[in-house]
Parts: structure tokens; sequence; C-alpha cells
């Protein structure tokens, strides 16, 4: 069984966009996953086909209405669905590399693209929501967040990037920041491919990779380091 | 003056893609920013306009080269460009909101999208590339990370969301998460509207919502409360 996505959103003509380039349009293209959109607009119930309302309380902005989302929502994940229902959030949890390894060897997502000011705080809770933030910004809509969350998960599918490339050593996956990388030509201007690189001698070239990433990850990022010395839930 | 934006990219066809929709769209038709973006293969040299080459030291994936790339960081940027030169990269430094307001606020943005494995680190120091990571997870390439960049931003830019929606209080703008909103209908599902919130009392409203809002921080986010409470660089 493969990977299914489906998404709930206002703008479903984004999709897939940038999911459909490269190798995880590829792997879309050949069944490695499945991408369905629903657009929310499609159950409300006026024929202004309303989906937003003012916030109780007041204050700015719109809030995108609980019975119409839940209604949505309702229409591709009944309540017996294996799937996580994700809702795009800078309220959220920290997407991080782990929880991607952990929804790419599920059986999908139902992801929800908020809009507006904010969701109806009671669908969230009726529905099981969980809020998964990419990062500490804020954005005009959860599409583009989707897209991202989509495209960490989907390239970790097996077949997706090619055998070879699941062996690749990358930022995260050992909890440090990757090493510099170089490549031909051995010279540009005037800044030459450190020596190490070009020695042959593959267990110097291993603990020089190591050092510049150990260095790296203490200068730029400490915090996973002091992550990784600590014993964390999850 | 606009905020202007060049992409460098190996693929130009997925911009703007989801930023030509919304208001980020609408501002992008209204010249309230720009975009543009440069495909680094023509920037090749040979027939078959190969811009990577396998990682000196060994080791799978490729390398972007750092010729190929610089020749076109260099049709769009001249040394004296004003913008920031920025590579979308999981090494680099987390976005937040406050490097995001700082963007907004300038006269725009050079974004290198890398893919392969990464990016000869030669070209980062030749042309003073800042690396910046949208988060602690890993895509398969730079340009969905731009457009979140770019989301971000450009919202921001006066005009863009409208004047009132500037006086939106946000997740991050205030260094906490939001507190959660309530729209109509009254009832969902035996879910009510939090009475505080129909009550009419302003005063009693925001001491809720403040209350809600560092109650939430405290319980998902406790290192955001951690970086208020210490003097922090920056």
């Amino acid at each position: 069984m493969s990977f299914s996505a489906d998404v709930v959103t206002l703008f479903p003509e984004l999709f897939p966009g940038p999911l459909g380039a490269s190798v995880i349009g590829r792997g879309l293209s050949e069944g490695l996953w499945s991408l369905r959109t629903t657009q929310i607009r499609d159950f409300a119930t006026d024929r202004h086909r309303t989906v937003d309302d003012t916030p109780a309380g007041g204050g700015a902005g719109m809030v995108l209405r609980a019975d119409i989302l839940a209604r949505a929502i309702d229409a591709v994940s009944p309540p017996d669905d294996p799937r996580p229902r994700l809702l795009m959030s800078p309220r959220g949890t920290p997407l991080e590399q782990k929880r991607v390894r952990a929804l790419a060897a599920g059986p999908g997502a139902v992801i929800v693209c908020g809009r507006f000011e904010g969701v109806d705080q009671r669908v969230i809770e009726a529905r099981g929501l969980e809020e998964v933030s990419i990062g500490d910004y804020v954005l005009a809509g959860g599409e583009v967040a989707a897209m991202v969350l989509l495209e960490a998960v989907v390239r970790l599918i097996p077949g997706v990037l090619g055998a070879s490339a699941s062996e690749i050593e990358e930022s995260f996956e050992d909890g440090l920041l990757e090493y510099p990388h170089y490549t031909r030509p051995a010279l540009f201007e005037d800044r030459e491919i450190p020596s190490v690189l070009v020695s042959g001698d593959h267990g110097r070239i291993a603990r020089w990779r190591r050092a510049e990433a150990e260095a790296l990850t203490r200068a730029r990022r400490p915090d996973l380091l002091i992550d990784r010395s600590s014993p964390k839930a999850g």
C-alpha cells in the first residue's frame, strides 16, 4: 500500500505544484504515493460559499468555521482512518526529521491547510487535528507548509530517491549538520579543495568530515548537541 | 522601491507557483514585489549542460559545481548588490519571524536553491552566501523552502495584507503562540464557544486570551519562553 495524502484546502489548484516536479513528482506518477485535494468551499452551505466568520470576542481577521471544515475533513477521512490528521499551524509541534521518518513509514496523512486568522478551536479538538509547525515564522496559509511536509516525507518513501541515495549522510539524520562539500574543478577562483579530500586516505577523510560536521554544529546549532546529550521523550 | 526577489534554481518553472495565488500573488501582480528566476543550467559550459559532479573525497550523491553556480549568481547579483544572498540549506541559521521582518524591510533577496547532495563550499564562501534553514528536516531541494521564505516575507510588505490585517496579533510576533480562535455557530457538535468570549467584557477577553497564549506556549514551546527571559544577541 502506498503513502496516501489528502490535502484539505481553499487552494486545491496549487497542488501538486512543486510536488509534481523532480523525484517527488516522478514518485507521484509512478504511484509510490498518491495525492488528493479537497476544496473546503465545496462544503459551505450558503450561496456565497462562505467558509469563515468574525472571531468570537472580537479582533481582526476571520476564523475558519468548525462546522464547514469538519464536513470537508469527514468527506475524506472516516472516523477509523488510520492516517494522522494534521493541521499546518505556527502553533503546532515543530516538524523534525524524526517525525518525517515516522510519517513516511505510515499509511499517509490528512493535511488541513488553514487560512485567515485561524481555525475554530472546536474542530481541532473534535477531529483530533494534530497541529504541526514547519518553523517559527508566519505564512499566509498552510498550503506551502503542506508542500514542505509532503516533500520531506515523500523523499523517504522507498523507491523515490533510488537505492543508492538512501545511504546518503544528511543533516539531522545523525543529529549533526552536514560537513562541507567540494567537487571539480580543483581550483575555483584561487580556492583549492581541502587537501585531505584528495588524499585518497578514506580513514582521514571520514575523520575530517566528522570533525567538520561537529564543529559546524557547535558553531551554528549548539541546541542540537544539547538535544543529543540529554535523554528526550518521543 | 519594491522588494526584489531573484531565485537561482534548476527548476525555474516551479515559480511563482503557490506564490502566484492569494494575497501574495495579488501583491506580485500589483508590483508590490517582483520575482525573477534564473536557470543554473544556462550557465553550464558543456553540451550536456552539466551542473554537478561527484564529491571530492568520495561518497554518495552529487555536488553542485562552484564555478557554474557562481556564474549564475553573478548574472543577477553584482558585487555591490545591496540584497542579501541566501542559500536555502538545512545547515543554515533557522529562519525566525524576526529575520523575516528584517528581510521584508529591505530591498529584496537573492535566493539560491540547492539540489543534489549539496553545493560546493567554495561558492558559498566566495559569494558570501548566507545559509538559511526553514526547519530541522531534509527536503529534495531548496525551491519549496524559497517559497516559504518569500511567502513569509512578502505578506509583511506594506499593502499586501491590507491595512487592518497588519494589526492582527499573531504567533511569534509577541513571542507567544496564538490563543485559540472561535467563531459562529455558537454550538458545534455540543461544543460551545467559551462564555468569556461572548461576555462582551473586552478587558476579561484580553486577559483570557493572554492567559491562553501563555499556557499554550508553556505547554508546547517552553523554549520560546526561555528565549524571552534571557537576553539574546541580534
